[in-house]
């Protein structure tokens, strides 16, 4: 992507660098910050800081591997935390990091599933902090896909939420403002909507896993990418939206009563899938399909970019 | 799209010509294949092959504009029919279509609902035709969006499916089959299920149209472009979708279960859905965001097709 580097001289910490935290390095220093890099495993640090150098042009900012969580926040105005995602130690890392890092330092989370309301509880009380704690949710990987869920806990001041979302629009990010927590967000709710009927689908036998997915990559998807749900219905009928779900209100309504429950989740739909996209895999590495689909998102991007919504 | 014209001198019949209709002209006459156009309203006919022939460059087949349904049919190997969506009236041009057609021709429906068991019933007892009938449901508009749903009626011949799944491909559509009935079929169920559930988390006040819409446009929607939803799991873990439902199919399974029911279909939502859709048009014109998204999803089926899936 073409990032400016109107960031220059900003700083932010990036912290726990596994394979989303990696890519924050690159999303950040893409757009000209600084970034502070530091992992509890120093090996995991000093593979995610060489990746990510590999992966930036040199007008991107510097990466700094540092020794010590404190050495990590020294200087910088923002965090993103991307450890693991068990609540124990969640309030252990983020009541490190409250202690640590000057008052007023943003402590983002890239939690898919925690709550900041009970984050910010602790593990020995409720942070100091707590009005500064915030989450924003990527899609793996965020320096390819741009969209960030960002909510706030019950704590959370307001101030935190539009400096959240300014550093993420700053960094060429698309922030989406969450209201209040649900679990999996919108996104992953989204998804699995999505993945519980595909899996009905399939598993009743209606079509096999290939069928499925070809009508979401050479057909939902194209729209998808360009307009959502709402969006698309608004393209669909020359009277909008309105017209659109007016009008096929009732079939709409029928078809949504007729999806499937959650499918029976055991060994032989695992299995079924597992063919399926051993199938498509077709002899091609993951490593190689994953590839591809990073480069393609970038150059849909950059295509989106060209040619904007009018 | 760079299609080849190796269905040069063959021909189909497009009946009836609205929207959908229109664009199969497109779809089939670029290929290649001479296309027969009828429609029961002759302004419609009219101005879908006016429209088409618009479209289309010097090397695509030959676009005539019939007077009859006789004349249409006349030396067809394949009809595609595009009328409306009632049970009635389905009925109707199919007795037509089967008396009218030569036995060998092939009988599609684009219909996105109603079954080919119950339209080859006839208005006066069953087609002896029968077995020549079968389902090819697009997604609008076909000549820029690939997958076409391919399902037979319980009278539907093997042979029947095989020869619908050959000319969709040859024409560069890409086929899925199904391998029986069920409302909506893959896709209109997989969009509903998406649906219902942006439906219920603006209803419920999670967010607003437009943060729902980003997630997909800026994030889901940018890998279902490129892999449908068991390509993607299967990217989303090293050791493929087997390991990633094995090890997330728990919270994979509390998250579907939590997902909202079909939420309330009334004046409220519908004005919720379309304050968001005007926010989002931003100015533009409906025509203008049609014309975008065709052109876009043309550009990004050339990506797929410069690189493709390794």
């Amino acid at each position: 992507m073409n990032m400016s580097v109107r960031g220059a001289g900003r700083v932010a910490a990036v912290i726990a660098t596994g394979v989303i935290g990696r890519s924050w390095i690159i999303a950040f220093a893409r757009a000209g910050w600084n970034v502070r890099a530091w992992d509890l495993d120093r090996g995991t640090r000093d593979r995610a800081v060489a990746w990510a150098r590999d992966g930036l042009e040199s007008s991107a900012g510097s990466v700094t591997a540092c020794a010590t969580l404190e050495e990590a926040l020294d200087g910088v105005e923002f965090v993103q935390e991307s450890g693991p995602e068990q609540i124990d130690a969640k309030r252990a890392i983020y009541a490190q990091l409250d202690r640590a890092a000057a008052p007023d330092v943003i402590l983002a989370s890239s939690t898919s599933a925690l709550d900041m309301t009970e984050i910010v509880r602790g593990a020995a009380g409720p942070l100091a902090g707590a009005a500064r704690c915030v989450t924003a949710h990527p899609v793996n990987p965020p320096h390819v896909v741009p969209v960030v869920e960002i909510l706030g806990g019950e704590q959370t001041s307001r101030e935190t939420i539009d400096r959240a979302f300014a550093v993420m629009k700053e960094i060429g990010q698309t922030p989406v403002l969450l209201n209040r927590y649900v679990p999996g967000f919108l996104l992953n709710r989204m998804q699995a909507a999505l993945v519980r009927e595909a899996m009905d689908l399939l598993r009743s036998g209606v079509a096999d896993a290939d069928a499925i997915d070809a009508v979401i990559r050479d057909g939902l998807g194209l729209r998808w990418t360009l307009l959502g749900p709402f969006g698309v219905a608004n393209t669909n009928a020359d009277g909008g939206s309105r017209e659109y779900f007016t009008r096929y209100g009732p079939s709409f309504l029928r078809l949504m009563d007729d999806l499937g429950p959650t499918p029976a989740f055991d060994a032989t739909l695992i299995e079924q899938i597992g063919a399926g996209t051993d199938a498509m895999e077709n002899g091609a590495t993951r490593a190689d399909i994953r590839a591809w689909r990073d480069r393609m998102v970038l150059a849909i991007r950059k295509l989106k970019q060209e040619d904007p919504h009018p």
